[in-house]
């Protein structure tokens, strides 16, 4: 079990569409902003994890930080389902004792520079089968999306506005973020209904931002984080998972094509290490590529029934006060698209109490990352 | 410390300079190769840890061995430089309790697709500056690594035949290992001397093999190892390590160019981790990307004085029954071009007793994955 491991610090950039700026200022800019948030300085890191996606050496990340030690350095793959990876791979090498303190860090400029919604982006190798679906048209990860969201739709018998209330919420909690894109500007039904289809039924606001900028979160022992600033977050729980057979976005072959494979491996060890049953945290940062698959993580979680969780969103049960505040910083959908890093750092100002949109009672939180593909997720928790 | 983790299993392809098959095929028949090894399945094995290099994906590998788990998957970046990093990976997963049985592998066709003697190849991302180098000429490994080998014989007043015992001696391992590319094929003085220049004063014999192929290798805990089959080896001490300021194979600015900077870090881990004094191991398994580098790694791992390591080699010392047998399976030179990984295998069957070229007296073994970039190292012993 990892545990005895706290997040002391988070840090980021500005979230624009076109930062000016290469992968690589972004990633020290937003470092540096996290060591200042922990009170932490380059002596105190000796780690860096990040995404085997990421556009930037770890050595040039030494060198601008002068981290006078790196003898840490790992990389999880399958894109934004690595976010809370890179938080299990700190852990666990602060937990083996091998590193002191890690910083765990995503940069991109996929706004200006590597669009993921362009149809352009060349698949990673470990994505392996999704080169299938690129060769019969299915371009974009909205595209495969797409599919699944559709037979959603179909299976429950509901309308093609249902996902609606998820963009409306992220968009409500994005209007009060001075951090957020689309900061002062809430989403109405009928912008909603206007913005072009992007591959039916997801139309534009179902669909995460593209965004440039970074993040970083700093880990470290709990014995550790008493020399630091800020009020430490537990890890009580971080795990990865992925379905056997699994191809991102595009379950399409399976008995159940809704069914996200990775989820009951991700509960189970998450239950197992945290010793929380997941469906009863305070709040959740869920991974909001596409509205739909929000919707699906919220049942396959176990906080809504099988074809509930549109209703579960109308009924403004995702709000502040609701049964499950959901992605209180505006998400991908509201703040900016930072491959799901982000969502842990919201997840660290609720559990101190330093959030924009603060939930009043908020012990237990559950963070996941990018749904429909190999995954992981974490529980975190005031101490 | 990550203690209680032991080597249980190791496999591979055949080396060829054209496989037929793909990088997953190769992955996938190394794998099973290993599992036969410690008499495991499927079943025992939930994580894989591999090079962020590596062309296939966790999904199909987990997919073609039919492993019913799989919740830790990594990468190590830096190419040959993560070798030993994919075991020390493995090792916190598995100290963690995070997983319990780990398959490290890498899996290559870099003599028939990818060569990375080519000039082709562009550095991934974490490789940094690199990309000056090749900007003013420096386009391959060799032309970098041969500016280094150059200024050793300027410092030290030695000729350019200086680094062939290193050749022969590898070939000598090779030439008896059935598995060896060069089997039944040791290289005498004169061939070496008539083999075209690379990169002077590098000669092809100095520089290491493109080879297509794939290793792997069962790493879990101590009590778990009771379950498998063979002699499970003890990984007293992994370590990551890299210098400040480093351009893989090219630290030209350095005030000593000859400096390997990964090194010190590398050796006091291992020491801190292992107590055993890292210059006192039986015997060590370096990698042989070029000659000189051995050279290098000789003599700032401590094993002979600066200046010393190619009289070291010329009087015997790496054979069996000198100083310090080397590459006992022949290396890169001689066997095949695996990044590193057909080291750890082969410092696996000395301290089995189950080497081709055995060692009488083998207790401890030091193995470190590519010198000159950011890099791993391992101590192994028997139990």
């Amino acid at each position: 079990m990892v545990s005895g491991v706290s997040i002391v610090g988070i840090g980021a950039t500005d979230f624009s569409k076109n930062s000016g700026r290469s992968e690589l200022q972004l990633a020290v800019e937003a470092i540096a902003d996290c060591l200042r948030d922990a009170g932490a300085s380059p002596e105190d890191v000796d780690g860096l994890s990040t995404f085997t996606m990421n556009e930037t050496s770890e050595l040039d990340i030494r060198r601008e930080i002068r981290m006078p030690d790196l003898r840490f350095f790992t990389r999880v793959p399958f894109g934004g389902g690595g976010g809370c990876g890179t938080i299990a791979m700190a852990a666990m090498a602060i937990k083996s004792g091998i590193a002191k303190s890690v910083v765990a860090y995503r940069s991109l400029n996929s706004a200006s520079k590597i669009r993921f919604g362009s149809g352009d982006l060349v698949p990673p190798p470990e994505s392996g089968d999704q080169r299938l679906f690129v060769n019969v048209g299915l371009m974009t990860p909205a595209s495969r999306a797409g599919m699944t969201a559709q037979y959603y739709l179909h299976k429950y018998g509901l309308p093609d506005t249902a996902y609606a209330p998820f963009a409306l919420t992220a968009r409500e909690y994005a209007a009060t973020n001075p951090a957020a894109f689309y900061y002062k500007r809430p989403l109405s039904l009928e912008e909603y209904l206007d913005a072009p289809w992007i591959s039916h039924p997801l139309r534009r606001f179902d669909c995460c931002q593209e965004s440039d900028g970074a993040v970083a979160i700093l880990i470290t022992s709990d014995e550790r984080a008493k020399d630091f600033r800020g009020i430490p977050i537990k890890v009580a729980a971080c795990a990865q998972s992925c379905g056997f057979d699994q191809i991102g976005l595009a379950q399409y072959w399976s008995e159940d094509m809704l069914e996200l494979p990775e989820i009951p491996g991700l509960v189970r060890q998450l239950q197992e290490q945290s010793g929380i049953e997941v469906k009863t945290v305070d709040a959740a940062m869920l991974y909001d590529h596409f509205t739909p698959l929000v919707a699906l993580q919220l049942e396959q979680f176990g906080f809504c029934e099988p074809g509930e969780a549109t209703g579960f969103a109308a009924d403004g049960q995702l709000r502040i006060g609701g049964a499950l505040p959901l992605n209180t910083h505006g998400g991908h959908l509201g703040e900016a698209y930072l491959h799901g890093m982000s969502h842990i750092c919201e997840a660290v100002r609720q559990l101190r109490g330093e959030a924009i949109n603060q939930i009043l009672e908020v012990e237990t939180l559950l963070v996941a990352s990018a749904a429909a593909t190999p995954n992981s997720a974490l529980i975190l928790t005031k101490h």
